[in-house]
């Protein structure tokens, strides 16, 4: 697994710049999500992660707040690269189920990266209620993405589907599952292993003829 | 979702059996394995536990043991109960693919019970080094179990396999997933979100022709 010790700090530097910020708080929210997914969210100290990049824990609220909202940071940046990859797979061209394909892969890809991967092992319940709340709302959307390629499939006869709902919901968690397992310095390259697992669930809804 | 506060205590009884031991204990269990569910193991108190049977937490260490064990316990419940899936699969007549298809039913029923949902919401970093070891030896078992039957459809032609391996892997994330979001309580009745999934999955290895 990519270490945390990987990161290079950029806090070494004495530049102030809006850039500078934002290096420094990506900086952070990697070494966070790492330790989190590595860790869990209850046995990562945000002392910990400090200490990989060099620096102390108020330098961490300052650029990010609490380990409340770090984590939910976190989510939320898994989360838009799930929305980023639904927009770039709708402007596939081919089929209906091209483009479901597309984004599948990418769904895939995104889910064994590390933001995606805290995306599935955060449990609602570890959230706060307020947090919570955005957090479904975001994932309702990733959701009705799936939901609406899916019908689009069905709709221009690239792809035979029996339920849609259903259909979403098993291959979603068929996509989320690696994020329990799958290991970024495992022999199977997340890319080989999304492109196959994604054969596997669309044999079954390719029109037979 | 079914509450902790539906089960009936059996410690109103003076009686002092092995058979009253032995519903003590299934209770208590009953009781841990739906707040673990509800909560989350970080936000679950043995005394929470215990107050739902009207019993106090001595009660609990002396039937169970500590809270890292009740949750071990538990998972290891489940984890059973998915083996007793795959042996009672293993004797259906038919094809490998009509015991695959049975096997894959029951996994995903038994996944959607109190058990089996908390054998996938339970991380490995939550339980102790000793643990999780026992953990992971059960679950690559049912693995076993999942691409041995998947290996024997392919091998007596019943279905079209790509990859056992892959395979295993797609359609037991997909059938863990509803542990995270399927309510006992919900409008599908877990049997036949079951059977849906199923068919869904298996769409994509029945021969063609």
């Amino acid at each position: 697994m990519t270490g945390v010790n990987e990161i290079a700090s950029p806090f070494r530097s004495t530049r102030t710049s809006d850039t500078e910020r934002q290096e420094k708080r990506a900086a952070l929210l990697l070494a966070a999500v790492r330790m989190f997914n590595e860790r869990g969210f209850h046995a990562t100290s945000l002392e910990d992660v400090a200490a990989t990049l060099g620096v102390t824990k108020p330098v961490i609220y300052h650029h990010l707040g609490n380990k409340d909202q770090v984590l939910f940071e976190c989510v939320r940046i898994g989360l838009h690269e799930l929305q980023d990859a639904a927009e770039l797979a709708k402007a596939t061209p081919g089929t209906g189920l091209d483009r479901l394909r597309a984004f599948l892969r990418r769904y895939a890809e995104t889910i064994m990266g590390d933001f995606g991967r805290c995306v599935i092992r955060t449990g609602d319940e570890v959230l706060s209620p307020e947090a919570r709340m955005k957090f479904r709302a975001l994932k309702r959307e990733i959701d009705d993405a799936l939901r609406a390629m899916i019908a689009e499939a069905a709709a221009d006869g690239s792809a035979s589907i029996r339920d849609v709902r259903t259909t979403a919901m098993t291959f979603a968690g068929a996509l989320n599952w690696p994020a329990r397992w799958h290991r970024p310095d495992g022999a199977q390259p997340a890319a080989d292993l999304a492109a196959e697992m994604v054969e596997i669930l669309c044999a079954g809804i390719e029109p037979r003829g």
